[in-house]
Protein backbone atom coordinates (compact mmCIF):
# COMPACT_ATOMS: atom_id res chain seq x y z
CA UNK A 1 0.00 0.00 0.00
CA UNK A 2 1.57 3.64 -1.08
CA UNK A 3 2.08 6.01 1.60
CA UNK A 4 1.01 8.53 -1.14
CA UNK A 5 -2.38 10.01 -1.50
CA UNK A 6 -3.40 9.06 -5.26
CA UNK A 7 -4.20 11.78 -7.07
CA UNK A 8 -7.75 13.06 -7.33
CA UNK A 9 -7.10 13.28 -11.36
CA UNK A 10 -6.29 11.00 -13.82
CA UNK A 11 -3.70 13.81 -15.26
CA UNK A 12 -0.81 15.73 -14.40
CA UNK A 13 -1.35 20.00 -15.18
CA UNK A 14 -0.27 23.11 -13.84
CA UNK A 15 -2.98 24.95 -11.44
CA UNK A 16 -4.55 21.21 -10.60
CA UNK A 17 -6.59 20.79 -7.04
CA UNK A 18 -6.29 18.11 -5.32
CA UNK A 19 -8.64 18.99 -2.40
CA UNK A 20 -12.31 20.80 -3.64
CA UNK A 21 -14.47 21.50 -1.20
CA UNK A 22 -16.96 19.15 -0.59
CA UNK A 23 -19.63 22.14 -0.78
CA UNK A 24 -19.09 20.76 -4.80
CA UNK A 25 -19.50 17.37 -4.52
CA UNK A 26 -22.84 17.21 -6.34
CA UNK A 27 -22.62 19.93 -8.75
CA UNK A 28 -23.65 18.30 -12.19
CA UNK A 29 -22.53 19.50 -15.71
CA UNK A 30 -26.72 20.15 -16.69
CA UNK A 31 -26.56 21.72 -20.31
CA UNK A 32 -24.86 24.00 -22.82
CA UNK A 33 -27.04 26.63 -24.48
CA UNK A 34 -26.44 28.61 -27.72
CA UNK A 35 -28.91 30.72 -29.55
CA UNK A 36 -31.10 29.84 -33.01
CA UNK A 37 -32.69 31.92 -35.40
CA UNK A 38 -35.38 29.61 -36.36
CA UNK A 39 -36.54 27.18 -34.26
CA UNK A 40 -38.31 24.78 -36.85
CA UNK A 41 -35.63 24.47 -38.34
CA UNK A 42 -33.67 23.33 -35.44
CA UNK A 43 -36.54 21.29 -34.05
CA UNK A 44 -36.01 19.15 -37.39
CA UNK A 45 -32.61 19.25 -37.13
CA UNK A 46 -32.04 17.62 -33.81
CA UNK A 47 -35.12 15.55 -33.92
CA UNK A 48 -35.60 13.83 -37.15
CA UNK A 49 -31.38 14.27 -38.34
CA UNK A 50 -29.87 13.62 -34.86
CA UNK A 51 -32.83 12.00 -33.23
CA UNK A 52 -32.91 13.99 -29.58
CA UNK A 53 -36.10 14.52 -28.20
CA UNK A 54 -37.89 18.02 -26.97
CA UNK A 55 -37.59 17.39 -23.15
CA UNK A 56 -39.13 21.05 -22.20
CA UNK A 57 -39.99 24.59 -23.62
CA UNK A 58 -40.44 27.35 -21.85
CA UNK A 59 -42.15 30.56 -22.73
CA UNK A 60 -41.19 34.05 -21.75
CA UNK A 61 -43.63 36.39 -23.63
CA UNK A 62 -43.20 38.81 -21.50
CA UNK A 63 -39.36 38.66 -22.53
CA UNK A 64 -40.29 37.67 -25.69
CA UNK A 65 -38.17 34.70 -26.01
CA UNK A 66 -38.64 30.80 -25.81
CA UNK A 67 -36.01 27.81 -24.57
CA UNK A 68 -35.96 24.54 -25.94
CA UNK A 69 -34.57 21.29 -23.41
CA UNK A 70 -33.59 18.39 -25.52
CA UNK A 71 -31.44 15.21 -25.02
CA UNK A 72 -30.96 11.78 -25.87
CA UNK A 73 -33.89 10.06 -23.95
CA UNK A 74 -34.68 6.33 -24.34
CA UNK A 75 -37.91 5.04 -24.50
CA UNK A 76 -37.46 3.58 -20.97
CA UNK A 77 -36.14 6.62 -19.84
CA UNK A 78 -39.23 8.62 -21.45
CA UNK A 79 -41.58 6.33 -19.81
CA UNK A 80 -40.16 7.56 -16.68
CA UNK A 81 -39.95 11.47 -17.28
CA UNK A 82 -43.44 13.12 -15.70
CA UNK A 83 -46.24 14.43 -17.89
CA UNK A 84 -46.23 17.41 -15.47
CA UNK A 85 -44.56 20.16 -16.50
CA UNK A 86 -43.63 21.83 -13.10
CA UNK A 87 -41.78 18.17 -12.45
CA UNK A 88 -40.60 17.76 -15.96
CA UNK A 89 -38.69 20.86 -15.42
CA UNK A 90 -36.74 19.79 -12.88
CA UNK A 91 -36.39 16.69 -14.05
CA UNK A 92 -34.33 18.75 -17.33
CA UNK A 93 -32.24 20.52 -15.22
CA UNK A 94 -31.41 17.74 -12.71
CA UNK A 95 -28.99 15.59 -15.15
CA UNK A 96 -26.82 16.06 -17.32
CA UNK A 97 -26.09 16.26 -21.52
CA UNK A 98 -29.18 18.53 -22.03
CA UNK A 99 -29.05 20.80 -24.94
CA UNK A 100 -30.84 24.21 -24.72
CA UNK A 101 -31.50 26.48 -27.49
CA UNK A 102 -32.45 29.99 -27.09
CA UNK A 103 -34.96 32.00 -29.69
CA UNK A 104 -35.48 35.63 -29.38
CA UNK A 105 -38.88 35.66 -31.13
CA UNK A 106 -38.92 37.46 -34.25
CA UNK A 107 -35.12 36.62 -35.50
CA UNK A 108 -36.77 34.16 -38.15
CA UNK A 109 -38.54 36.52 -40.26
CA UNK A 110 -35.43 38.64 -40.64
CA UNK A 111 -33.60 37.20 -43.76
CA UNK A 112 -30.28 39.05 -42.80
CA UNK A 113 -30.08 37.98 -39.06
CA UNK A 114 -27.45 35.48 -38.28
CA UNK A 115 -25.56 33.91 -35.09
CA UNK A 116 -21.92 33.87 -34.74
CA UNK A 117 -20.67 30.03 -34.30
CA UNK A 118 -17.61 30.46 -32.14
CA UNK A 119 -15.41 28.82 -34.70
CA UNK A 120 -15.41 32.14 -37.38
CA UNK A 121 -13.40 35.01 -36.07
CA UNK A 122 -13.75 35.90 -33.20
CA UNK A 123 -13.57 32.31 -32.11
CA UNK A 124 -13.85 31.21 -28.37
CA UNK A 125 -16.86 28.46 -28.25
CA UNK A 126 -16.29 25.13 -30.54
CA UNK A 127 -18.89 22.68 -30.85
CA UNK A 128 -20.65 20.58 -29.46
CA UNK A 129 -19.62 16.21 -29.63
CA UNK A 130 -21.44 13.42 -30.14
CA UNK A 131 -20.47 10.00 -29.54
CA UNK A 132 -22.15 7.34 -31.90
CA UNK A 133 -21.23 3.46 -32.20
CA UNK A 134 -20.17 3.83 -35.85
CA UNK A 135 -19.24 7.12 -37.20
CA UNK A 136 -19.14 6.08 -40.71
CA UNK A 137 -22.33 4.56 -40.88
CA UNK A 138 -23.57 7.70 -38.92
CA UNK A 139 -21.75 10.11 -41.10
CA UNK A 140 -22.85 8.17 -44.57
CA UNK A 141 -26.86 8.62 -43.00
CA UNK A 142 -25.88 12.42 -42.32
CA UNK A 143 -24.44 13.12 -45.89
CA UNK A 144 -27.57 11.05 -47.49
CA UNK A 145 -29.76 13.93 -45.85
CA UNK A 146 -27.73 16.60 -47.24
CA UNK A 147 -25.99 17.78 -43.67
CA UNK A 148 -23.35 20.23 -44.49
CA UNK A 149 -19.45 19.14 -43.29
CA UNK A 150 -16.47 20.88 -42.27
CA UNK A 151 -14.64 17.94 -41.81
CA UNK A 152 -15.50 14.50 -43.44
CA UNK A 153 -14.39 11.24 -40.91
CA UNK A 154 -11.05 10.92 -42.95
CA UNK A 155 -10.59 14.24 -44.07
CA UNK A 156 -6.75 15.63 -42.36
CA UNK A 157 -4.90 14.24 -39.63
CA UNK A 158 -7.49 12.85 -37.49
CA UNK A 159 -9.41 10.07 -38.73
CA UNK A 160 -12.51 9.28 -37.78
CA UNK A 161 -13.90 11.81 -36.44
CA UNK A 162 -16.01 14.33 -38.28
CA UNK A 163 -17.82 17.77 -37.82
CA UNK A 164 -21.19 19.06 -39.47
CA UNK A 165 -22.35 22.13 -39.12
CA UNK A 166 -26.34 22.49 -36.93
CA UNK A 167 -28.54 25.17 -39.40
CA UNK A 168 -27.09 27.97 -38.15
CA UNK A 169 -23.58 27.13 -38.64
CA UNK A 170 -22.59 25.94 -34.69
CA UNK A 171 -20.10 22.31 -35.26
CA UNK A 172 -21.29 19.01 -33.91
CA UNK A 173 -18.34 16.73 -33.85
CA UNK A 174 -19.54 13.22 -34.62
CA UNK A 175 -17.28 10.95 -32.89
CA UNK A 176 -17.13 6.67 -31.83
CA UNK A 177 -15.81 6.30 -28.70
CA UNK A 178 -13.48 3.23 -29.21
CA UNK A 179 -11.90 4.41 -32.24
CA UNK A 180 -10.00 7.80 -30.38
CA UNK A 181 -7.96 5.27 -27.97
CA UNK A 182 -4.72 6.49 -29.55
CA UNK A 183 -5.39 9.89 -30.36
CA UNK A 184 -2.92 12.49 -28.33
CA UNK A 185 -0.36 10.35 -28.05
CA UNK A 186 3.09 12.25 -29.05
CA UNK B 1 -56.57 3.01 -23.50
CA UNK B 2 -56.26 5.38 -26.73
CA UNK B 3 -56.28 5.05 -30.01
CA UNK B 4 -53.56 7.86 -31.02
CA UNK B 5 -49.59 7.18 -30.86
CA UNK B 6 -48.10 8.88 -27.84
CA UNK B 7 -46.37 11.65 -28.89
CA UNK B 8 -42.33 11.09 -28.53
CA UNK B 9 -41.94 14.43 -27.54
CA UNK B 10 -43.14 16.11 -24.38
CA UNK B 11 -43.67 19.33 -25.73
CA UNK B 12 -45.87 20.80 -29.09
CA UNK B 13 -43.76 22.36 -31.50
CA UNK B 14 -43.03 22.97 -35.02
CA UNK B 15 -40.62 20.85 -37.17
CA UNK B 16 -40.25 17.89 -34.25
CA UNK B 17 -39.90 14.52 -35.65
CA UNK B 18 -42.34 11.62 -34.46
CA UNK B 19 -40.14 8.86 -35.97
CA UNK B 20 -36.51 9.28 -36.06
CA UNK B 21 -34.51 6.67 -37.79
CA UNK B 22 -33.34 3.84 -35.34
CA UNK B 23 -29.94 4.56 -36.72
CA UNK B 24 -29.70 7.56 -33.76
CA UNK B 25 -31.15 5.72 -31.00
CA UNK B 26 -27.65 4.83 -29.12
CA UNK B 27 -26.51 8.82 -29.74
CA UNK B 28 -24.96 10.41 -26.73
CA UNK B 29 -24.47 13.79 -26.28
CA UNK B 30 -20.66 14.18 -24.70
CA UNK B 31 -19.52 17.07 -24.76
CA UNK B 32 -19.29 20.82 -24.88
CA UNK B 33 -15.79 22.63 -26.14
CA UNK B 34 -14.44 25.83 -25.67
CA UNK B 35 -11.26 27.33 -26.56
CA UNK B 36 -9.23 28.61 -23.42
CA UNK B 37 -6.36 31.22 -23.05
CA UNK B 38 -4.07 29.74 -20.24
CA UNK B 39 -4.71 26.31 -19.08
CA UNK B 40 -3.38 26.28 -15.17
CA UNK B 41 -5.65 29.18 -14.72
CA UNK B 42 -8.79 27.37 -16.42
CA UNK B 43 -7.81 24.32 -14.29
CA UNK B 44 -7.55 25.35 -10.70
CA UNK B 45 -10.78 27.03 -11.35
CA UNK B 46 -12.61 24.69 -12.95
CA UNK B 47 -11.38 21.96 -10.26
CA UNK B 48 -10.67 24.08 -6.91
CA UNK B 49 -14.17 26.73 -7.42
CA UNK B 50 -16.16 24.42 -9.33
CA UNK B 51 -15.11 21.15 -8.10
CA UNK B 52 -14.35 18.96 -11.68
CA UNK B 53 -11.82 16.31 -12.40
CA UNK B 54 -9.60 16.16 -15.05
CA UNK B 55 -10.20 12.76 -16.90
CA UNK B 56 -7.95 13.16 -20.03
CA UNK B 57 -5.83 15.12 -21.25
CA UNK B 58 -4.81 14.70 -25.13
CA UNK B 59 -1.36 16.56 -26.97
CA UNK B 60 -1.17 17.29 -30.14
CA UNK B 61 2.60 18.62 -30.14
CA UNK B 62 2.73 18.29 -33.95
CA UNK B 63 -0.20 20.95 -34.01
CA UNK B 64 0.74 22.64 -30.92
CA UNK B 65 -2.29 22.32 -29.22
CA UNK B 66 -3.90 20.49 -25.98
CA UNK B 67 -7.55 19.12 -24.84
CA UNK B 68 -8.67 19.20 -21.43
CA UNK B 69 -11.54 16.96 -20.36
CA UNK B 70 -13.17 17.64 -17.11
CA UNK B 71 -16.07 16.29 -15.67
CA UNK B 72 -17.91 16.27 -12.16
CA UNK B 73 -17.30 12.12 -11.10
CA UNK B 74 -17.94 10.99 -7.62
CA UNK B 75 -15.22 9.02 -6.13
CA UNK B 76 -17.17 5.76 -6.34
CA UNK B 77 -17.13 6.38 -10.04
CA UNK B 78 -13.81 7.75 -10.56
CA UNK B 79 -12.64 4.02 -8.82
CA UNK B 80 -13.88 2.74 -11.54
CA UNK B 81 -12.20 4.70 -15.08
CA UNK B 82 -9.03 2.66 -15.95
CA UNK B 83 -5.62 4.21 -15.72
CA UNK B 84 -5.16 2.85 -18.73
CA UNK B 85 -5.13 5.75 -21.36
CA UNK B 86 -6.62 4.32 -24.48
CA UNK B 87 -9.45 2.58 -22.13
CA UNK B 88 -9.91 5.96 -20.56
CA UNK B 89 -10.15 8.10 -23.67
CA UNK B 90 -12.68 5.77 -24.51
CA UNK B 91 -14.33 6.20 -21.40
CA UNK B 92 -13.91 10.13 -21.94
CA UNK B 93 -15.96 10.09 -24.74
CA UNK B 94 -18.77 7.52 -24.23
CA UNK B 95 -20.99 9.06 -21.51
CA UNK B 96 -22.65 12.52 -20.98
CA UNK B 97 -21.48 15.50 -19.13
CA UNK B 98 -17.73 16.44 -20.31
CA UNK B 99 -15.99 19.55 -20.94
CA UNK B 100 -13.39 19.87 -23.07
CA UNK B 101 -11.27 22.63 -22.99
CA UNK B 102 -8.69 23.39 -25.48
CA UNK B 103 -5.72 25.12 -25.00
CA UNK B 104 -3.66 26.66 -28.52
CA UNK B 105 -0.26 26.68 -26.88
CA UNK B 106 1.24 29.85 -26.70
CA UNK B 107 -1.89 31.70 -26.08
CA UNK B 108 -0.94 32.39 -22.31
CA UNK B 109 2.04 34.73 -23.22
CA UNK B 110 0.20 36.73 -25.46
CA UNK B 111 -1.12 39.62 -22.83
CA UNK B 112 -3.52 40.81 -25.11
CA UNK B 113 -5.17 37.62 -26.63
CA UNK B 114 -8.21 36.79 -25.35
CA UNK B 115 -11.39 34.64 -26.48
CA UNK B 116 -14.94 35.96 -27.67
CA UNK B 117 -17.93 34.25 -25.25
CA UNK B 118 -20.68 34.27 -27.65
CA UNK B 119 -22.59 36.67 -25.60
CA UNK B 120 -20.72 40.15 -26.38
CA UNK B 121 -21.31 40.76 -30.35
CA UNK B 122 -21.38 39.04 -32.34
CA UNK B 123 -23.76 36.42 -30.32
CA UNK B 124 -23.71 33.04 -30.92
CA UNK B 125 -23.50 30.49 -27.95
CA UNK B 126 -24.75 31.31 -24.43
CA UNK B 127 -23.28 29.05 -21.52
CA UNK B 128 -22.80 26.18 -19.89
CA UNK B 129 -25.27 25.57 -16.88
CA UNK B 130 -24.27 23.73 -13.30
CA UNK B 131 -26.58 22.36 -11.53
CA UNK B 132 -26.15 22.28 -7.56
CA UNK B 133 -28.42 21.60 -4.63
CA UNK B 134 -28.34 25.18 -3.03
CA UNK B 135 -28.09 27.74 -5.55
CA UNK B 136 -27.99 30.15 -2.40
CA UNK B 137 -24.98 28.56 -0.64
CA UNK B 138 -23.24 28.35 -3.69
CA UNK B 139 -23.13 31.68 -4.51
CA UNK B 140 -22.03 32.77 -1.12
CA UNK B 141 -19.31 30.53 -1.49
CA UNK B 142 -18.44 31.21 -4.90
CA UNK B 143 -18.86 35.38 -4.38
CA UNK B 144 -16.24 34.43 -0.99
CA UNK B 145 -13.84 33.23 -3.54
CA UNK B 146 -14.13 36.46 -5.66
CA UNK B 147 -15.58 34.76 -8.74
CA UNK B 148 -17.14 37.11 -11.04
CA UNK B 149 -20.45 37.00 -11.35
CA UNK B 150 -22.92 38.27 -14.45
CA UNK B 151 -25.99 38.41 -12.27
CA UNK B 152 -26.65 37.13 -8.97
CA UNK B 153 -29.26 34.58 -7.66
CA UNK B 154 -31.71 37.18 -7.49
CA UNK B 155 -30.91 39.71 -9.80
CA UNK B 156 -33.38 40.85 -12.07
CA UNK B 157 -36.66 38.50 -13.22
CA UNK B 158 -35.51 34.91 -12.85
CA UNK B 159 -35.38 34.52 -9.24
CA UNK B 160 -32.86 31.54 -8.05
CA UNK B 161 -30.25 31.83 -11.38
CA UNK B 162 -27.14 32.88 -10.81
CA UNK B 163 -24.39 33.48 -14.26
CA UNK B 164 -20.80 33.85 -13.25
CA UNK B 165 -17.78 34.29 -15.42
CA UNK B 166 -14.99 31.66 -15.99
CA UNK B 167 -11.43 32.79 -16.47
CA UNK B 168 -11.75 33.44 -20.26
CA UNK B 169 -14.97 35.51 -19.97
CA UNK B 170 -17.43 32.62 -20.78
CA UNK B 171 -20.88 32.55 -19.06
CA UNK B 172 -21.47 29.64 -16.67
CA UNK B 173 -25.11 29.49 -15.09
CA UNK B 174 -25.95 27.97 -11.35
CA UNK B 175 -29.27 26.63 -10.71
CA UNK B 176 -30.92 24.56 -8.57
CA UNK B 177 -33.22 22.40 -10.57
CA UNK B 178 -36.26 22.43 -7.84
CA UNK B 179 -36.51 25.72 -8.04
CA UNK B 180 -37.14 26.36 -11.12
CA UNK B 181 -40.67 24.46 -11.65
CA UNK B 182 -42.26 27.50 -12.25
CA UNK B 183 -40.03 28.95 -14.63
CA UNK B 184 -41.50 29.96 -18.05
CA UNK B 185 -45.42 29.73 -17.67
CA UNK B 186 -47.12 32.70 -19.50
Amino acid sequence: MSSSTPSRHFEAAPGLCESPDRETQDYVFNHSMMRIKDPARSMDFYTRVLGMRLIRKLDFPEMKFSLYFLGFVSDEQAARISQDDGERTTWTFSGSGMLELTHNWGTEDDPEFRYHNGNDQPQGYGHIGLAVPDVYRACERLESLGVDFVKRPDDGKMKGIAFIRDPDGYWIEILQPNMLASQGKA
